[in-house]
């Protein structure tokens, strides 16, 4: 990235030899994130992230069809959710889909909702908080079959897991940079040839008019290395994550009693521990681990100065109980085994600490 | 901006140490900016850049208001125009206010074209072709008068000339990074408090609800590092910067027949010369100019990719034949005295050789 943001700072827009090396790093981007997805170069858009991708394919689909009915399910982000919830009040019909207690969307239930007025479906590929991947296959494969557009927002699975859109069958698809250790503020959404998408952004006519604004270039190299290295090291990252995540979740089973895996036990993000810890509030679960150099969180990292329940935890049929005491231990492509030993110590302490002063006390007598 | 690419890597909404550490970056620049413009820090909003916060200023005010009148004016950016395009076709009454011969925006004109239905006015700080700065202050004091909000597109105005949002009296102003050597993909809107709008993406309800997504927390940190060395250094860059401009007009002037300086010769911005050649092609010359390591660029280089006469220029009444001939040089910092002879030189050449292909050879017997 270091030389777009120093000696090769020119507008991509610009026809100047310091326009054509930005724009050139940009066409080098785009195929590095159509290559980790298998797409067309030119079915990917870059956006400032997921969020905006997210935003980019509500909109982008549903704006020429108003009052028609929008498909989601009931555990998806809140640059999902939010948007929905405004459309929802502009009159379009939002269906939110239940899930199990693991977190999964049942695809009949997608297939019973589904209407000659519906415009879009959208459901995400692996949750946030509690890793579930969903049958995105046979979703997608259903709204084919109806003729629908149907988008999924793959921030959370791309780079971790295979993802080839044209197998998939997927029409939209969106990524966020940052999610697999690019930089921040970028993201893309994949759009499959032959759908047309109003833009939110107007203006210069940049990304052949879908998304106006001067290219985040050297970003937008960072995230196409990102994907590059994602793409080329993801076996390997994945099940070395995975065998961590598995170390982790049995050894703080063994270790410290009531505690439960949230989400699917197996088709789930290869990077992803969702435990609850029952008679422990998550919050301050996280605060004494951050004393210890122990970086985790509670729901989503990304609405955490709004305080509210999980509403993941509570489609999933959670008790307030099993939400509060819930915590995310998301492991990054540098972890080792030693770290998660010395987590597993940690956590045993600060969850003794705190559950002998918990309220829960006698009724689990800890 | 290298350690919040590295080391700093956490997402500035978690609560653990990573996330502080981001999140106090952001607060760091949101000062910087904010002091640069001498808004208070709550006042700036970030976003992917000018046309974002373009974007958002106008669907952010009119959204509440559908039909209302919005007045602009026909030398804006396309970040402007193209938006106040579509919003005329959703209902709403969009008046362009016409400029002078030297791009100059009449208040009397703003002031005659003010009903009680006009929701918003947006009028440009500088241009960005021509570089001929408008009247903020009176624009702002009519709209005021009047109780309308008053939006300026500041984005090449900022860090070039002074700028106080209190003492001019607009409630919302356009920034972007790039324009003051900052990278690119981040910009902000000042939004004085008591302004509401409504956000374009919604999601995790970052920046206050008001811009969803997760921060580009290195870009925020070298914007506003930006802000701050274009806010200590101004008097000097922009009075070294305007030298080199009247010096290199002059000496072009001098050197080469039929040249005429474009926008206004004094009310301009400090690093802007747009000049027509007679009998040119400004794309070929551009192209030539190129050849020997100038970046110049004819009409605003956002827009580029999309071959069209400057409709900057057909507002202030040049012919077709002017528009084709005109080019942009832009001084930057870095740039000196030497550099300026130098462009003159291979000016003089490069103008010679194009002007003796001419079609226009014989009318203006070069």
């Amino acid at each position: 990235m270091i030389p777009y943001l120093k000696e090769k700072y020119g507008n991509p827009s610009s026809i100047h030899r310091y326009g054509r090396l930005a724009r050139k790093a940009i066409d080098k981007a785009r195929k590095q994130i159509a290559n980790l997805i298998n797409a067309d170069p030119s079915e990917i858009l870059f956006t400032s992230g997921g969020t905006e991708s997210n935003n980019t394919a509500l909109y982008g689909i549903t704006k020429k069809k108003p009052g028609s009915r929008i498909i989601t399910s009931s555990i998806e982000h809140d640059a999902i959710l939010e948007p929905c919830k405004r459309l929802g009040k502009e009159g379009f019909e939002i269906i939110y889909l239940p899930v199990n207690n693991f977190g999964l969307v049942d695809p009949l239930f997608l297939k019973n909702n589904l209407t000659d007025n519906t415009s879009l479906v959208s459901i995400m590929f692996g949750n946030n908080e509690v890793g579930t991947i969903e049958p995105i296959f046979n979703l997608a494969k259903i709204c084919k079959k109806n003729n629908i557009v149907f988008h999924t927002d793959a921030v959370q699975a791309a780079g971790k897991i295979p993802i080839d859109v044209k197998e998939l069958g997927v029409d939209m698809l969106s990524i966020s940079s940052h999610k697999i250790n690019g930089p921040k503020g970028i993201g893309a959404l994949y759009i499959r040839k032959g759908i047309s998408i109003d833009p939110i952004f107007l203006g210069g006519g940049q990304e052949n008019g879908l998304r106006s604004g001067t290219e985040n270039v050297a970003n937008i190299v960072g995230f196409g290395k990102a994907c590059e290295l994602s793409g080329i090291n993801m076996l390997e990252n994945s099940s070395r994550m995975k065998k961590l995540c598995i170390y982790l979740t049995n050894k703080i089973m063994q270790e410290i009693p009531k505690v439960t895996l949230n989400g699917h036990p197996e088709i789930r993000l290869p990077n992803n521990v969702h435990l609850t810890f029952l008679g422990v509030n998550g919050e301050d679960l996280l605060i004494k681990l951050d004393e210890y150099g122990i970086a985790a969180s509670t729901g989503s990292a990304c609405s955490v100065q709004i305080q509210k329940a999980s509403h993941v935890l509570q489609a999933m049929g959670f008790s307030h109980e099993q939400i509060t005491g819930s915590l995310r231990l998301t492991i990054g492509i540098s972890n080792n085994l030693e770290e998660m030993d010395k987590t597993v110590e940690i956590l045993k302490n600060v969850v003794k600490e705190l559950r002998s002063v918990s309220p829960f006390k006698e009724k689990y007598s800890f």
